[in-house]
């Protein structure tokens, strides 16, 4: 459903704050996700919702197979499904993957609202910025000097971009979001408020008398279409550059330390942490709360379920999937749980069989 | 001590940063905690402070009995306590719970500061906002169109609220707060420095090539009573809200995932994460850096102890006490740990008896 | 190499955001952090940088013997280094700690780059403030009333600083640092961006009906040469302080409740957390997601390793290096983890023995 193929009929101007979504028709959906209609392609549907919430005007979609229960239960007009059966006799667009086609069609229903372009007379933006087309600076942001803002970006209001700082195009720092002096960011990339990008390492040395400041020179280079979520720190380098690959997608409250290198399309969930000089590869998985220590490695699709920590110099082999502390791979740690579980039970087995040899002993 | 029943003898204008604290008959305090006085009702009090702190003018606390030592250290000039043995023989007001009458107590005689009401002229205030009676915004802040902020509400400096964002009465947000588009605030809810309200919650769908964000269409609604802490994050929900019960409290850098349900009167504690769609019952208690994965469910009343962790789709029962990734029952947790503790003794007592066995096998 | 000593040559004026380094001789190095040449004294080199990254204009270090190889590979033209035998034959500076050296002088050579003094039209700034000689305040920021900056500090865009806070001489507020109310920070203090200091402590008391807050009336104090990474919270105390002792450093997102003392030089790495009222001696490091309970104390020179815990009232005695949760001494913990590795063993070998001891029952 590119808007050129959309018949979208756009609503009456709504108040500020309420949904704005177009109606459009089943054949509409179909040619928008690539997906193939069950029932009259020319049914219209207004909106998309979860199943839970959908009402008789909505079109939902179904994750997977087995939720039956959950269709029957709602009040979705259509569904998006992956198989007909799915869809328990409600009209439907077969498609390979319902939630992908219900992120696609979402993207175009309910389109990201976007200020309009222009910089604000209360933001602060150096007479040496460089300013690309459409840019919007909202009120209270501060570009320094030199830093240059691609076309079509937007800083939010109180957002800070530092000397020298490159914004790529079509990027948005939500408000309170920091880009810091020299940092580099790629096009398209999201910054959520209160995102720190380009923040000094943690780098120190004892003197003999005091933790003396390695002066933290390098910088911070975020590829294309990284998002980092709110009041995540991504630090600079001491020298060279602390890198998040093209695609990769940082959660809240996530600390990535100085020259760390991030490989493309990972995935940082919530509060993990990776200390200095760790390299992780390509489509990596941290879920939340895992610690990776520093000068480690992690391979190429590798995972590392929740609380999970890689100590000093670690290397995960790629594809492999670690849990616990120390990390170990994902059945160990089941196996060893299982036994922790049992533990008790063992110490009590073996006194029973120290009593046993007691008892033979002394015969 | 309601303002009416008072006799405060406010003291002169001090200069800015200074305690301002009236003083007070034990009389009076015991009349504002609901407390009985034992020795000289008329004797005056300056301030409350805790043991250790206390001068002679001051009224202090003892929290619970066995504080002798401490009590006898101090130099309060009379002590709120739970039994008249408490006090050491100084003078007091009897109550039942001390640390609840120092709370009541402090409350009056230490009044939060409040900034005078107004629109800072360094404020952006968007023309179609709706502004409740009293309101104060403060420098830097930006409230964006078809905001609402409820009478009485603080906006500190630099704060930020969202595009049709509705901030309740009373509420107090410090400065650099963020309130993103559509949230939902209740009445009397605070936001300490940097929380944020509302980001996008963490939800990619992979396509084949990239990991194609799922639109965050939700919102995260705070109800009345709501305090969330410095830097913390509840973001927005996919479809639907995010939801924070009245009277929950929220410590520093904790994130809250999309579509979670916090109850009510909960306690979330310092750097705790709560994943996606998880389900939090009333006054359940997650203690400093737990982790809970997507889609659990934690009973009314259950606590999980520090850095405890519950798994994808864990059930947590009522009133259950939980601690360790994965997390068991806390008493289960403490023998484990004992064991593991042992577990070096254990496999030599093992090692000894495989001797011994052998030695058999051989006799 | 003090700006006396040194025969810089400033190079041309170079755009924003580029590296503004001299070109200095070996004697000069040696005489600026107090080596010895081996080689041509004056050879010139034209920056600081790491092995991997240096031109061969350049100059770098060896930070310990067995870098043969990465010396090898590295272009520098010269190198800083503990012994001869690391230059492999390279020139070279002989120091007593390279990387030390390595800090002192790229403190020199690349300065921090500060921004002029003076008051932005677009900052706010009460007019009860007290501000010293040559403090510099960008646009955004907020200096309430009665606050106080100590000479030569900067504070940076959109940064606050409460009523009555004093900051002290030579400090960096980076942008949208939070310094709250009656705070104090000490002399040539650092926060990064997002650091907020003195939000109230999580601290509430159960009235039967609700969480009734406990005012926070305290404050937070950091002494002189502290550094604060982005977006930690250090809580202001209930009663008294908080305190951050002299030279104390803190990493991003690092959580200090109230009422908590930390001594003097010590670390606290990425993500660690420290509940109420706990006590750390001097020179004590947490490691990155390490979390401290409430009333522990942690004596002088300890180090807690990455994710260790300690639960409630713990004590650690100076000097130990503990890991886990809860925390054991870390040899400990790693013959406990090396024998849960191999619990399923353990199991089955006890299994082994109830068969042989059920076979020779049944004999």
């Amino acid at each position: 459903m590119k808007s050129s193929q959309a018949t979208t009929r756009r609503r009456g101007r709504r108040p500020a704050g309420s949904r704005r979504e177009r109606s459009f028709t089943l054949a509409e959906v179909a040619a928008a996700v690539g997906g193939s209609v069950v029932g009259d392609p020319g049914q219209v549907v207004a909106g998309v919702e979860s199943l839970d919430r959908a009402t008789p005007a909505d079109l939902s979609w179904v994750a997977d197979s087995g939720r039956a229960r959950d269709v029957s239960a709602s009040r979705a007009a259509a569904l998006l499904v992956a198989s007909p059966a799915d869809a328990c006799g409600r009209p439907c667009v077969v498609v390979a993957n319902p939630t992908l086609a219900m992120a696609i069609l979402l993207a175009i229903v309910r389109p990201e609202r976007r200020p309009s372009p222009g910089i604000s007379r209360r933001a602060h933006v150096h007479r040496s910025a460089r300013m690309g087309s459409g840019v919007c600076v909202q009120a209270g942001a501060t570009i320094e000097a030199g830093a240059t803002i691609g076309a079509g970006t937007i800083i939010g209001a109180g957002a800070f971009v530092g000397e020298g700082a490159e914004i790529g195009r079509d990027c948005r720092l939500y408000p309170l979001a920091a880009v810091m002096e020299r940092c580099r960011v790629g096009a398209r990339c999201v910054l959520h408020p209160g995102a720190v990008i380009g923040a000094d390492g943690f780098g120190y040395i004892w003197d003999g008398e005091r933790h003396r400041k390695i002066p933290q020179v390098g910088i911070a280079r975020l590829e294309d279409d990284v998002e980092v979520g709110a009041n995540a720190a991504i630090d600079r380098a001491t020298f060279g550059e602390t890198v998040i690959g093209r695609g990769t997608k940082i959660d809240n409250l996530v600390q990535v330390g100085h020259n760390v290198q991030v490989g493309e399309l990972s995935l940082l969930c919530g509060q993990a942490g990776i200390a200095g000089s760790s390299k992780l590869g390509r489509r990596v998985t941290l879920a939340g709360q895992v610690g990776v220590s520093d000068h480690v490695e992690i391979g190429d699709g590798a995972i590392v379920t929740g609380q999970g920590g890689i100590v000093r110099g670690g290397r995960i082999p790629a594809g492999a999937v670690v849990s616990g502390m120390p990390a170990a791979p994902h059945r160990d740690f089941l196996r060893r749980a299982a036994w922790i579980a049992r533990l008790p039970e063992l110490a009590h087995r073996v006194e029973q069989l120290e009593r046993r040899a007691e008892g033979r002993q002394e015969d």
